[in-house]
C-alpha cells in the first residue's frame, strides 16, 4: 500500500481532537437572563382561543392522572422557554399523555373548547416552533418513549414519538443497525420532534431525508381523529401518501405519535479526516471530487470558516488548535463509512494524498485507530463522539460568545460561502460573522455574533439575509424549519400559490386552527 | 487476490445472456385483438360532467393550433388503450400541449365546462391510469419533452415532464451522472408520469424512493393554477413539503409539467451476478449477507422462480437457460456499483464465493467484460441493458403466454413467496403461476397466466390475493398504484380514516372531479 506523507497523518488523539469537544449540550434553562424577542415579532393572541379553566384541568385530571398534568411554575418555565432563550410563552399547563389514546382525547377535547396547544419533542429547536407564544396547552410526548419493534431483516424500526435520538441509536447499535439521521441534539431532541421538523443533520449527505427514510407515521389529527399510517413496507403505492405532509410540518397538521423508519445496517468501518483548506473554491472542488472518488461511502462532508474555528478555540475551555503550526482560512470534515475496514481507510488515505498534491487541501489529519486492539465498533463510536461534539461544541461556542443571529439558508454550493463574505462589510466591527455547515448538501450555517441583541444591527440583517437566498433560489430555512421565527417569511422560498394551497390544507386539517398556532405560515392567511 | 472456482465463473457472454433479452419493449396497440376488462369494472360514468362540444374544440385549436388537437380515429384509438390492452376508454380527443401555459389553459377550460380528463405519459402503466375510462380528454404531455438544465457541480436536472426516461439517462450519462431510477419500461415511458406512479423500479434498492430524489415540481392544478415547487435544492425546510402529494397520486390531484430530481454520480465500475438458489430462504439469507457484506455497493437485488425462467425460455425467441446443466428453483440478480473497478469487482466475486461455500447458491455466473480493452462506461451501459432487456423480457414473455393476471405486492422479504405458493394448490392445473421481482424492496410481481380471461379463475383469484396480502399487512400496490384496477381496493392496504382524508384532499385540489377520473379512490368517497 502506498504510504502518504506524515503530514497527512497526524494523529488527532484525545489531546488534539476531545479537547475541542469537551462541552456537553445541555439545555441551559433558567441559568441566564437574557432579553426575548417573542414581544419583537408582532402576532396578537387569537382572540378565537378560549382560555383554560378549571373544568378543563379537572377533566385532564381524571384523563390523565395528577402526576401527568402539570402545573408547576419550575417546570412550566422550563417548558415555556426554548433552548436558545429567544423565545418564551407564558403557557400554564404542561400535559403528559403516555399514549396515542390519551394524545387523542386531549385533541378532542382541546379541539371542541377552542383551546390552543403546542405539541413538544426535545424543546432543541432554533426557530420558536417547540414553545408557546402565549398561554397554549404544551402537550409533551416526553413519556411516549417506547421502542415497539425492530424487524431485524429489513431494519425497520417502530417506536413511540418521545424516543430520544441518541437511545434510539445506541439500542440500534446493538443489533447492528443505525438511525439514518444524527445531528447535534440527539442526546435530547426526539424521533417525534425530529419528522416533524424534517431533520437533517450530519449524515444527510448518505442517507438523505427523512422523506425517503420514514416508511410510517401515526398521527392524531386535531379533532382527535387517529391516522394509522404506520406502514413497515419499503414500496406502498397505495392512494396519496400523507405521511408527507407530517414530515416537517412542524406539528401544525397533526401530532406524530409513532413512528416507523427504514435504518441502515451499521457498516463495520468508520474513518474521519479533519482538513484544512486555503479558500472556500477548495471546499468546493473537494467535494466534488469526493463525490466522484469516494462515492458510495461518504457519509458526512462539513466545513467551517477560520472565525468558526477562532470562535471555538476561544470560547470553549480547554480547546485547541488541531494544526497548531498554521492557521488557514476553512476546514473541512469528511467522514467515511464502509463495509471493509481496511480497504476503506486506504481508499480515504489516497483520496486525501491526491488531494493534497493536487492542492485542494494544504494539510491534513486522519483520525487513527490509537488502540490497534480496539474492534471496529468502538472506534467507530469514538470517532462518532468527538466529530458529533465537535459540531455541537460549534453551536455551544456560539451562544456563549453573546447575541446570536442565526440562519440556516440552503443555497446553491457554489455560492454558499457569498453571503457570508458580504455580510462582513455590511455589519463592520460591530458583529462577528461566520459560516459553517453540511457542505455536502448545500447547507449553511451563518452565524452572526454581537454583544448584545440590538434591533438597529438587526436591521442590517433582515431582510438582507433573506431577500438575497431568495434572489439565489435558495432556502430561508434548509433544516430548522420556520417555526415562530419566520412564519411570516415563507414567501421568500415559496411561491404565493403553493403557500395558498399550504394554507387551504391547513384550513382543512385544523378547521380550527388550534395546532401550534402562530408557526409555519403567515397569521393573516390562516384567519 | 483469492481466486473462486470456475464455476462461480462461467462466463455470462453474448450467447447466453443476450439470448434471453431479445425481446425489445414495444407497445402493442393494435396488434392482436384481445378483450377489455374495463366493463367488468362497475362504474358509471359521472352524470357531473360535460360533453364535448364543437365550440371546445375550437377553442383548443385557436390555443394549440390544429396539429396538437388529435381527433384522428387511429391515434385516439392508440391513446385509449393501455399497454396491456386490459382497459379501453372511449375518448374523442386528445390534445398536445408545448409549454405549461397551454396545460393551463387547457384546465382552466375543462375545469370551467366540467370536462374530465386524463393526463398521459408514456401510457406503459399496468393498473388502467393512464387512459380514459369513458371520454374524458387525453391530454399527451409528449410534447414537451425538452431539458431545461442540469446543475453538473450537484447533479440536478431540471427537465419537462414529457422526457422519456431513457433519453434523460442517455443525456446524463454523457455528462456523468445517472437517473436513480431505471424500470423496463425506460424506453417508453416519461419523467412525468414516473413521479406521477411514484415508480420504483431496478434500483430502487440502491437510489430510493422518488419522495427521496426529486427536489421540486411545477405542477398545474384543475382550475389551471400553476404551482411552482420546482426548487433544486437538497434541503428546504420552508413549509409544508407539498411536492410530496403529487408524487405518486396518479395524475388525480394535479398534472406534472416540470421536474427537479437529484440525479446520482455514476459510478465508474458496475458488476452483475446471475446465481442459481435451491429455496427462497436461500435467497432471503442472501439478501441479508448481500446487505451486510455488499452494503453500500448493491444497486440491484432481484429474484425470479424457475416457473419464470421457464416462462422465458419457452416463449421468448432463441432464449436459452444460462445454466444449462441443472434447473434450479430460483435465480437471484445482483448488481454492484462502485467506484473502483478492480476492487468492487474482487469484492463482489469474494461474496460470491463465500455464499457458495455456505451453500446459499448453488450455481453462478458472474458477467465478465468480454473485451478487456471495452472502457468501464461501456461495460456498465451493455450490463445495464442485459439486465434491463432481460427483466423487460419477463414482462414481455407473460404477456405472449395468454391471458395474464398481474399482482404488484409489498410484503415483509420472509412472507413474500408464501403468497405464490398459497396460490398454486388453489389455482390447480388451470394457471401458470410464477412469481419474480425486486426482492430487495420486499416486491413481489406475482403473474398468473391462463389460456384466457375467465370470470370464475379472477373469482378464485380476488379478493383472496388482496385479503391475504392485508392479512400480512402487505401493500397490495408497491409500484404500480391503483389506477382504474385498484380503485375501490385502497382500504386492503390503507385505513379508513386515512382513506377519508384522501378524498378530502382530492375534493380540497379538485372540487369538480375532472382529474383522471374514477382512478385512485373509491368513487363512492368523491361524490
Amino acid at each position: 500500500m502506498f504510504k502518504p506523507p506524515s503530514k497527512l497523518y497526524r494523529k488527532l488523539n484525545s489531546q488534539t481532537s476531545c479537547d475541542i469537544m469537551q462541552v456537553h449540550y445541555s439545555r441551559t434553562y433558567g441559568i441566564h437572563q437574557r432579553s426575548f424577542t417573542s414581544a419583537a415579532i408582532n402576532i396578537q393572541r387569537s382572540p378565537s382561543f378560549s382560555k383554560l379553566n378549571s373544568d378543563d384541568i379537572g377533566y385532564f385530571k381524571s384523563m390523565l392522572g395528577d402526576k401527568n398534568v402539570v402545573q408547576d411554575e419550575d417546570r412550566l418555565s422550563a417548558a415555556n422557554v426554548d433552548w436558545m432563550r429567544k423565545y418564551k410563552g407564558s403557557s400554564q399547563l404542561l400535559l403528559l399523555p403516555r399514549n396515542t389514546e390519551e394524545v387523542s382525547k386531549i385533541l378532542h377535547h382541546c379541539n371542541s373548547r377552542h383551546l390552543a396547544i403546542v405539541p413538544q419533542g426535545g424543546n432543541t429547536g432554533l426557530v420558536g416552533g417547540s414553545v408557546p407564544v402565549y398561554d397554549e396547552v404544551i402537550i409533551s410526548l416526553a413519556s411516549m418513549d417506547q421502542i415497539i419493534s425492530l424487524d431485524k431483516v429489513n431494519g425497520i424500526l417502530i417506536c413511540e414519538a418521545g424516543c430520544i435520538l441518541e437511545n434510539l441509536n445506541s439500542f440500534l447499535a446493538n443489533e447492528g443497525f443505525i438511525m439514518p439521521l444524527d445531528l447535534g441534539a440527539k442526546g435530547s431532541c426526539q424521533i417525534g420532534g425530529n419528522v416533524s421538523t424534517n431533520a437533517g443533520g450530519l449524515h444527510f449527505i448518505r442517507y438523505g431525508s427523512l422523506h425517503g427514510n420514514i416508511l410510517g407515521l401515526e398521527v392524531v389529527l386535531a379533532d382527535g381523529t387517529v391516522l394509522d399510517m404506520l406502514g413497515t413496507l419499503r414500496k406502498d403505492n397505495t392512494g396519496y401518501d400523507l405521511k408527507h405532509l407530517f414530515i416537517g410540518s412542524e406539528g401544525s397538521l397533526g401530532i406524530v405519535t409513532k413512528v416507523s423508519i427504514l435504518t441502515p445496517p451499521k457498516l463495520l468501518s468508520t474513518n474521519l479526516a479533519l482538513l484544512a483548506c486555503k479558500d472556500f473554491l477548495s471546499c468546493q472542488k473537494l467535494l466534488l471530487e469526493a463525490k466522484r472518488e469516494l462515492g458510495e461511502a461518504i457519509s458526512a462532508f462539513e466545513f467551517m470558516d477560520s472565525d468558526a474555528m477562532d470562535m471555538v478555540l476561544a470560547h470553549m475551555d480547554g480547546a485547541r488548535n488541531p494544526f497548531p503550526s498554521s492557521s488557514y482560512n476553512f476546514y473541512v470534515l469528511i467522514e467515511t463509512t464502509g463495509s471493509d475496514e481496511s480497504y476503506d481507510k486506504a481508499k480515504l488515505e489516497a483520496f486525501l494524498l491526491r488531494s493534497m498534491e493536487g492542492g485542494l487541501i494544504s494539510d491534513g489529519a486522519i483520525a487513527q485507530d490509537i488502540n490497534q486492539a480496539s474492534s471496529f465498533w468502538q472506534i467507530r463510536e469514538k470517532l462518532m463522539f468527538r466529530k458529533a461534539m465537535c459540531w455541537q461544541g460549534m453551536s455551544e461556542a456560539t451562544v456563549k460568545a453573546g447575541a446570536v443571529y442565526k440562519y440556516d439558508l440552503s443555497l446553491p454550493v457554489e455560492k454558499l460561502y457569498d453571503i457570508v463574505e458580504e455580510m462582513r462589510p455590511r455589519l463592520g466591527e460591530k458583529a462577528k460573522v461566520v459560516g459553517y455547515g453540511h457542505l455536502g448538501d448545500g447547507n449553511l450555517h451563518l452565524n452572526i455574533i454581537t454583544k448584545q441583541y440590538d434591533n438597529n444591527i438587526l436591521a442590517q440583517i433582515e431582510p438582507f439575509v433573506y431577500e438575497w437566498t431568495s434572489t439565489h433560489r435558495g432556502s430561508i430555512s434548509a433544516e430548522h424549519g420556520l417555526g415562530l421565527m419566520k412564519a411570516d417569511k415563507i414567501h421568500y422560498s415559496k411561491s404565493p400559490e403553493t403557500v395558498q394551497l399550504m394554507a387551504s390544507i391547513k384550513k382543512l386539517l385544523d378547521p380550527s386552527g388550534i395546532l401550534n398556532p402562530y408557526k409555519v405560515l403567515p397569521q393573516s392567511m390562516l384567519q
